[in-house]
């Protein structure tokens, strides 16, 4: 490493997210920026690499529902017997540029947003969401759900895709972000203010799009209804950042944080690509009515990419309103979720200061040393999803990741630099 | 009176607060609501009555630019002849169920904002914001500014009316605050998030009016750019639900606080529509570059209606992001200054949470007596026009209503109740 110190080196992958320049700049089919995505029936899902028959319910569900929408099966016996006798190949999310909420299954002909890193000339990509009640995400797959995928694919993708070229420099995510962060937002359980920004951005351009008004007014509809819908968004970019800084392949910054139901999965700077594994936890939180803790499903999706990048659970105290979302208490204690995860971060981010918090940047830099050291696990606010496959969402809540995956990354590092 | 003790008066108009139901129903020239408006050349302004000689120049200058607006005059020179020879009549906005930012400028052609107080069945009236820079209720008056509010007249009005009408049952003005008080509004120098939920509210509908599609971006564009523009909605609705409020003809409540640039106006509950008046402050806070405080006209507009609500600086916690904007300090100086005002209050609105109060509602009823025993002054928080016509806004801050026009209402009441 070309570095004077660990702490020079964090200090560079710092450099690169406090500089990132992620800007939304097209909607397309999966299929045309992931090649992998073309070769065969193909699936990507959320997490660290996991075969079939380690996925947990919901997962499974949502394979069922893509091999629906792709037209591989007629049935959902048909889809599970093809996904469970090997002929569908699965490939995690994050090695190809990609993430995904929840099950985070994405496949050949799901509209993506493309999100352009402009100080790394990287991109990335992450499918729409679907809203709430029966999506795919959280493991349905009735024909409900079969046909919101349809309409996506036809209509809100290839509109969003012309309006946003209306723009012509595409949408500055960081400003959007900068501005929800002080409106309740932290960009994982809530992008309430973030949504509507969005909205605000796209919808003078999704007017002037040359298309069939009742289209339009779904577009639009859709839009004002999906309070959630930024998070992909923020999902997006925070890969197409975290994979800009972690160009700098030295230091122990967090680079990635996933979960696929059986494993939750980390990367830091100095490793690469490496994932660092350990069994995942099941988040606790607050349930629907009519379900509870028994039924919650371990931990999924890689939507703790928003964690990655300093927010989601560790910008607890900006987002009061989602602390009793989550089950996560009052005012003081979303001000000590986020005290305390500044104690595992290197610093703050200057491009997203919380008013909140007196007006400190969000945190930033995840170091991999500190979380070992303290034994602070990160924090991470999620959707819950039911065990069983088809039910959907059950909750909201918290989960920890869990500290061995940090300890595995820094043994290894310290391998690697011929320390041990 | 009918009411065993002061409080119990003071519990039966705030129940009269927490119970309305104010409701956008339509958008309208202004002469079609106020039928003083057709008997001639009538003037609306804000604040207590105040005669052209006492008028700043700020709110002459929008005078001067409503005469233009209105074929009155074909130069500045020509209105301010006949506006200062008495040609024109002048009434107070709040004389006739409405009221009006800064100089609260408002004739028979201004497109006004109804809003209906379904609870009592009373209406209420405010014109919609112009943005920012050179407009009209700072006292600009220049083409632009008059091009703006042609446009207004013909297009942005007829469209939101015909949009609001497809929304069949109006736009629940309490529901949208309810929302926006936990993304760091205050309805008073902030209005961002309300401005963006009112967007998501109406575009789906502005999608569906049949009209010109350029004339329908220009007005997709104007309330995407436009983040003060719940303003005036929450003006029209403090004053429907207070309006509403002072049915009960008793009582210490403070049931409007108002200024014109030369005088402080105070209604409460117990004294109907009787003025209570002193001489208004200037505000004080931090200024756009290359104007100062010896620039600053004095205090005015009909916006503290937000304060007698509860909201607008009362809130300043619900909005730490605008405690800078202001000059009022950081997030402990936003908490302590809603903190005071709970001092001078009877209760909390549970129609208004605030997370970063811990989930307090937002304060509800200011007690004319709490203001004279404590000694502590409304806060409002305030826009800062020039002193002169024609330069427009120069700054925020806040202010303070004078505690003499409280000392004054409680004397006039304990008059009238026989106990002097």
């Amino acid at each position: 490493m070309n570095y004077n110190s660990m702490d020079e080196a964090n200090r560079a992958v710092l450099d690169k997210i406090v500089g990132s320049a992620p800007f939304l700049v097209d909607v397309v089919p999966a299929k045309e920026k992931i090649k992998e995505l073309n070769e065969g029936k193909v699936i990507l899902h959320a997490g660290p690499p996991v075969a079939w028959e380690n996925m947990t319910g919901p997962m499974q569900g949502s394979c069922i529902g893509a091999a629906l929408f792709e037209g591989w099966a007629e049935t959902g016996e048909e889809a599970e017997r093809m996904l469970a006798n090997g002929e569908v190949k699965f490939i995690p999310c994050h090695h190809v540029n990609t993430v995904g909420p929840m099950g985070g299954i994405t496949s050949a002909n799901f509209p993506v947003l493309v999100v352009e890193n402009r100080s790394d000339g990287n991109e990335a990509y992450c499918i729409m969401n679907e809203g709430i009640g029966k999506v795919l995400r959280f493991g349905a797959y009735s024909d409900e759900v079969i046909n919101r995928l349809n309409w996506m694919r036809d209509i809100l993708g290839p509109t969003l895709s012309k309006a946003i070229k209306l723009t012509e420099d595409g949408l500055n995510i960081n400003v959007m972000m900068a501005k929800a962060i002080t409106m309740g937002d932290e960009f994982h359980q809530r992008n309430i203010a973030s949504s509507l920004i969005f909205l605000k951005e796209i919808s003078p351009f999704v007017v002037q799009v040359d298309m069939d008004d009742n289209d339009r007014k779904d577009v639009i509809q859709f839009l004002a209804d999906t309070d959630q819908f930024f998070l992909n968004i923020a999902m997006a970019a925070g890969k197409s950042v975290m994979d800009g800084a972690r160009m700098i392949e030295a230091g122990t910054v967090v680079t990635a944080m996933c979960r696929n139901g059986y494993e939750f999965g980390i990367r830091i700077s100095g490793m690469g690509d490496q994932w660092f594994t350990a069994p995942v936890n099941t988040p606790q939180g607050l349930f629907f009515t009519g379900y509870d803790q028994d039924m919650a499903s371990p931990d999924m999706g890689d939507s703790a990419i928003t964690e990655t990048l300093g927010v989601g659970g560790f910008a607890m105290i900006a987002a009061p309103g989602v602390t009793r979302f989550v089950g996560a208490g009052g005012f003081d204690d979303a001000l000590k979720t986020s005290n305390e995860m500044t104690e595992i971060c290197i610093d703050h981010n200057p491009n997203f200061s919380i008013p909140t918090w007196d007006f400190q940047g969000a945190c930033l830099g995840i170091d991999a040393r500190k979380v070992v050291e303290t034994g602070i696990e990160p924090v991470i606010n999620t959707g819950i999803a039911h065990k069983d496959a088809g039910v959907g969402q059950i909750g909201a809540g918290t989960v920890r990741a869990p500290k061995a995956c940090f300890e595995k990354a820094l043994e290894a590092y310290a391998e690697k630099l011929g320390l041990i």
